[in-house]
């Protein structure tokens, strides 16, 4: 084990852990006071579509459909359906106007009535299989395919389970309401019987953090800390939006990266704190990097002991997802946390033990200009070294290019998929 | 079909329905508002267990547990443990405390380091297995076994999977921040190795409705509007807490009845709004009983139309559930929707395809005096005559008797667990 920093240093970070929890009390109601500035209503018409640079909301419910449509045409009505009903949610209203007519099935399942509009976004994205499944074209689409959209490699350590990966097409509906996220994503469900059905399903949520301070995952650590923000628009720009390099129709919008990662949360609160520490290459409770002093201090990777060994190992976590040891290589990540209760494990370690164990981790999702460029070298390496893998097992996945936004009258895709058929 | 109000009152209903709608913007603003009296922090320690009469939390994360200890006192030093982390947790600390040796496993796993308390309770449950278990007495304990706490009757319709049903205790661990619900189980689930094992796991939610609004369940109707609340102290006291009628050990406890309801949303979603207010006996928008004009309207169960047709259907679900239909019974809902992603379903009505579908519905917690006067009498016959039945399906189950509060110094359930061993 490597890196073991001073236990008086030590201490100070565990002070300021305990004066965290200490302060909770008034952390709430500065918490009220600083989500007011954030709009109720995110914008849904615009040059990109929302649920992606928009900060992070509290839940998602994200859906993957197999298309079952046949014709190119049928497509583009379910996204100009999708992108009515979207906008409509989005603002706060109903999927469709629920009118007097009582005789019939409401345009909308009610669910959201009189709830807010919670930060509601709903990102749509196009798999592989909408421009080629079965080595078919069925769409005419082949040709639009962008290179940024291959069929992901199967990483070192993938467990993938067919039934929570793939599609042709998603919906990541977002808000800070769970009911409003999953009322979203059950019209829109509803408004596609008959042209696609749905493939896998994933919630996730995340922690209401204090103002300014960067949430902590399940396991404990302060997560997100470097990710990419709005605040720097030109790194922002070049990290997430496609540009001129792939087809006209991707421009301003981004590649979406989906992953359930379950991570063994039982075995990961076994750990000793100092090897959590060296194998996220942070400290736990302060977020700093190890050998710095704070949570935004620079990882100092080329650091290193009196034997010379580094001060980050080797193989930590934030090592090797470091820009700086991928040529540059970024992503934004904007993941959940997950939770779907318990199944039956037989455990790979001490005490051996078979039984329940928690089906939870993270929903990573990770929006970037090409995945090329992005998670699929990240990954490649960090799939092979990354002291974490130990805990945490890759079980569903799924790559989406999510187009640019739609102005009004237009729909998303529609560069794509308003064309004649071929 | 019966008790269709006139076309103009509908109307009527419409528009207040999209008055709610167009306000939502506004509406954000109120809630905020009108939740800051709510504390930060709940009770711990007192004559009753928080999480029954606490104000319903937007989270839950619910866990049973088999016993594996062998001796009451093993039981009792369990009891005596999860008192002490789960007053510490809901005061918004760790479970234990951190200290200063990082070269050990972390008392606690540090993800809801930072977070507010957020109306953490913790409320605990014994099933009829803590008293016996396949016909054995484990603990010494069957003579204390309250009559109030029989095994569950099999209910017509009842589908109940093994996996989701029963449980020696159970933990109701409810928070307006789901990651501060599922870090408290989470706590919980490690400090009962050796003791207990996870048997199931349910987590829930619970819209944001405005202040002063019912919330909408997933069907869209309003759902709670007739449930006790404890501004009716006399009220609240006679349906909710064991009296002298049973144990000593159980006067001011109450009685859990945990049902895992699934609901066929996509059926529910292709039926007529007519239909839909006939099986509820209420209208969607309004939420006012057929043939009342307002919410809080008391449902006129005598009221017939021109026909002799009760206005309110034989078999509408708030006829059957009514007090006056059941001899004055009443228990304290305090459910969450749960939304577990989706899976293979075969329909069994048109289109009769098989598919995904939403694996969703209502986790229904209620708290009584009495379940025989309560859940089952009420149940019973709601479970062969209610016409919501065609749509949702009771596939988990647990009684649990949560007994009353501790005082500090005291751990949940010692006048039980206490006592010399027999």
């Amino acid at each position: 084990m490597t890196g073991r920093c001073p236990f008086s240093s030590r201490r100070g970070f565990l002070a300021a852990a305990t004066g965290l929890v200490a302060a909770a009390g008034s952390a709430t109601v500065a918490r009220a006071a600083a989500t007011e500035p954030l709009p109720a209503i995110e914008p849904f018409w615009g040059e990109h579509q929302g649920g992606i640079a928009t900060p992070a909301q509290q839940h998602v419910y994200f859906l993957a459909f197999d298309l079952r449509a046949t014709k190119r045409e049928e497509v583009a009505g379910l996204m100009r359906t999708w992108t009515e009903a979207a906008a409509r949610m989005t603002a706060g209203d109903t999927a469709g106007v629920l009118g007097t007519d009582t005789a019939r099935p409401g345009a909308d399942s009610g669910d959201a009535i009189g709830l807010p509009p919670a930060r509601l976004t709903i990102t749509f994205g196009f798999g592989p299989g909408l421009f080629v499944k079965d080595d078919k074209d069925r769409y005419g689409l082949a040709a639009l395919r962008p290179e940024a959209l291959p069929d992901l490699p199967l990483f070192n350590g993938d467990q993938l389970v067919e039934a929570r990966t793939g599609g042709d097409i998603c919906i990541q509906a977002c808000a800070d309401d769970p009911q409003v996220a999953f009322h979203a994503a059950r019209q829109l469900a509803r408004l596609s019987y008959g042209a696609a059905e749905i493939r896998w399903a994933q919630s996730g949520f995340n922690p209401a953090a204090a103002p300014g301070e960067t949430p902590r995952n399940l396991m404990g650590f302060k997560d997100g800390t470097n990710n990419p923000t709005p605040k720097d628009a030109a790194r922002f720009a070049k990290v997430v939006w496609a540009g001129e390099e792939g087809p006209a129709w991707m421009r301003g919008g981004s590649y979406l990266v989906a992953r359930r990662i379950r991570i063994a949360l039982e075995h990961w609160d076994r750990t000793e704190v100092d090897f959590q520490e060296e194998v996220v290459g942070r400290r736990k409770y302060s977020g700093a990097p190890i050998g710095g002093g704070h949570e935004f201090d620079t990882p100092d990777l080329a650091a290193a002991d009196k034997d010379g060994n580094p001060t980050i190992a080797e193989n930590a976590h934030i090592r090797l997802a470091a820009p700086a040891n991928n040529d540059g290589a970024q992503i934004l990540r904007r993941g959940f946390a997950y939770n779907d209760g318990v199944n039956l494990t037989a455990e790979r370690w001490p005490p051996w033990r078979q039984g329940m164990e928690f089906d939870a981790g993270l929903f990573f999702l990770a929006y970037q200009r090409d995945p090329r460029a992005g998670f699929i070298k990240i990954y490649d390496s960090m799939s092979k070294l990354d002291a974490m893998n130990q805990f945490a097992t890759h079980v569903g996945s799924g790559l989406f290019a999510c187009p640019p936004g739609a102005q009004p009258g237009e729909y998303v895709g529609q560069a794509l998929l308003g064309g004649a058929t071929g």
